[in-house]
């Protein structure tokens, strides 16, 4: 059907409609709704004043679960456990597999407290801490990740946090094993079978029956990230995502199915996706065309693809892979492919990305799964300030201060004339009190 | 005379209402008022959209400085240097002093790239890369700190950043030579003589002469604070501070004017200020307000000082210091001192604070200007989940994957069976393809 023609955009680095091409494809703002905004401010407030009750009666409302006191809606670790061993072994095998080596390479994260003693006997230094309490969010039915349990619970345990709380949306009461069994394997202390803004607010505020957390992270649809930014600042929150995105840069020599499938497998997130193929060989981009439409009939997924490819999909010309590089730092991808025989070289000309897949073996798919690193990365070009989620993000620091008679003599001295050069007097005479 | 006494709240650790009134009075919440909000998104989207036309006319409108174009509002980095020049020798001593200080701590900070190799070859790790661009903001007028732009400008500077951007506005062309002297000291780029939400708009959307920036710090007032949180996204920004706030932890030994001095210290800054003294001798408690109350008089500031005091300040009984740990940790302090004579001790019950100054001589003063470590801190309790400002926010992270083709068909198997766990087939296949 010529309805289902995968025709992403063509763009020609260096012609004269460019750069806004390029620009016009990028744009991506959510849309903040005012009703939106309307009906989670609602949720919110009256969950922070009422607590379990509103939490009862949202849920009921919105996901259909009836539960007679908030005790009912969790589930503790013997039942995470029971999802745990349910499991084929195949499915078992393959979470454990993943959830190790994400385990093992955060740890590599660790942060560790360092100070140094000056002359005078001061010392300076910064102390890592675990913060007290984490939230994480898990959407419900469909879009209910496994994977996204170990990559957002893992990190947390590592840091030392004493607590992860995960909170899931059971719409009618359907349970995702998967999901509960990855929960046992990342070290999440209980399961609350919440959602929605709601879930949210309880755990920002607190209620009698769920902890307030310090911190809230995890994906969720319109009303859960809104709620999100509501209650930033009461807690911390990660970032807010945009769709998913994959950028892919070859010189033309990789399989052109192995490209086609790679940007396959980011294109069937959702419609909103975006999958770039930016190469030097103009045939290869058409031969990545037609791998694409050859595959598309395919795919499970095949409509959300086509609407994925059609309207954000691109394949770019550029005359050599420094101009790709230069492509590549504007859109700061998510995700980013060197699909080249040397991607050691190609890698020094990047400056921003959320996650780098080196060589034509890398498939992205397998940083989404079992690689190691996280899959929770800044999207929509915010790549050029932001990291992928880890260990630091469940640790915090402290700055240590501790002079000697002798170093708060001569620093009170500097300080005294500072702080009378701005005008804050108290500041200046606090720091003469310790002058000898 | 009576209505010029300090009164802070009397709170005792363990009375039936301790814990409701440590509640109130540590409750602040930034009101977002709708008014504001309108104002900064019209002008947000007018320079967004008109560039430097909008900007000049809105510098024009409220900072009464009229510029025929945006060439004119640029100090270059001659006319810093020739502040730096023009201050007087004990002045530009002291700023070298801290300016050095704080260049030296936060070098500890800069993160190195790591990597690791598995045995079938495949290499893991992460890399750390500068920003490229930062824009800091400068308040006008009163508030304009010298030292806070070496808190904010030499992190950034230390992280490899390539271009730190000033804004400051200067109501009526009033220049602070001492800012411009700091902004030569620390490393920046170019000054605009610009402010408001505007001066934000233009860093973040960049117009005709302003390049945008990456990531945006730096106080200012609610207009700023305001147009901050709705260009985040577009860029990073660092945390909406809230006001300051100082806690005294002390054994009781410590001279009481030092920390009626140092509680002050805060206190001048702003009328919701909040200063607060914990001891676990009452006597002491009264002899720091009797401190407060005589040197009161002698201060520059002792009308916002009374303000703060009244209104938000307070002396805490507790039992022991366990018990006043736990207070701390409640609290979340921006600035803790312990003025205790064994420090360490006392330190190791403390999980949450943004910093800790340590010892009798460690006036929280000296952290303001030249300890070394930021002042940039947490405040409003969020020293929970957030640190102070740092090296690592002008650093971003980036994953590196890079799989061996025996390490790619061996991680292929298993994110297959999770992709098709997940009902993700294209993830599924995209991996299978890299399978031997």
């Amino acid at each position: 059907m010529a309805s289902e023609m995968l025709q992403p955009s063509r763009l020609v680095y260096g012609s004269e409609t460019f750069k806004q091409q390029l620009d016009t494809l990028l744009a991506w703002e959510s849309v903040s709704d005012a009703n939106v905004q309307q009906v989670v401010t609602d949720i919110v407030e009256r969950v922070r004043n009422e607590g379990d009750s509103a939490l009862l009666e949202f849920t009921r409302k919105f996901d259909h679960l009836t539960a007679t006191s908030a005790e009912e809606l969790i589930l503790n670790k013997e039942r995470l456990q029971q999802a745990l061993v349910s499991l084929s072994d195949e499915q078992r095998n393959a979470l454990e597999i993943a959830a190790a080596r994400i385990r093992s390479y955060h740890e590599k994260q660790l942060q560790q407290d360092w100070s140094f003693q000056e002359e005078d006997g001061t010392v300076l230094g910064q102390r890592f801490t675990p913060l007290d309490r984490v939230g994480l969010y898990v959407p419900g039915g469909q879009a209910a990740y496994p994977s996204s349990v170990l990559m957002n619970a893992i990190p947390a345990n590592v840091a030392g946090v004493q607590e992860v709380v995960m909170v899931v949306p059971t719409p009618g009461g359907e349970l995702n094993e998967l999901v509960l069994a990855a929960a046992a394997l990342a070290g999440v202390e209980r399961v609350l079978t919440i959602g929605g803004a709601q879930a949210i607010a309880a755990l920002a505020y607190g209620t009698e029956s769920v902890p307030a957390v310090d911190k809230i992270v995890g994906p969720g649809n319109i009303y859960v990230a809104t709620a999100k930014r509501m209650v930033f600042g009461q807690v911390g929150i990660d970032m807010i995502a945009g769709p998913s995105e994959i950028l892919v840069i070859s010189d033309g020599k990789t399989d052109p199915d192995w490209i086609a499938m790679d940007l396959f497998s980011q294109a069937e997130h959702d419609e909103d996706a975006q999958a770039i193929l930016i190469s030097p060989d103009l045939e290869f981009l058409d031969q990545v065309q037609e791998s694409m439409n050859r595959l598309l009939p395919t795919m499970e997924r095949k409509g959300i693809i086509t609407t994925s490819v059609n309207d954000r999909g691109a394949l770019i010309h550029v005359p050599d892979m420094k101009a790709g590089a230069e492509v590549v730092n504007r859109i700061a991808p998510e995700h980013l492919e060197l699909s080249v025989e040397e991607p050691e070289e190609l890698l020094s000309l990047i400056r921003h990305a959320g996650a780098i897949f080196m060589g034509r073996y890398t498939a992205e798919a397998l940083g989404d799964y079992c690689a190691g690193p996280n899959h929770v990365l800044p999207t929509s070009g915010t790549a050029r300030f932001s990291s992928p989620l880890g260990v630091y993000d469940f640790q915090k620091k402290t700055s240590l201060i501790h002079f000697s008679e002798a170093g708060a003599s001569k620093a009170g001295q500097v300080a005294s004339v500072l702080a009378r050069g701005e005008g804050l007097t108290a500041h200046a005479r606090s720091a003469e009190y310790r002058i000898k």
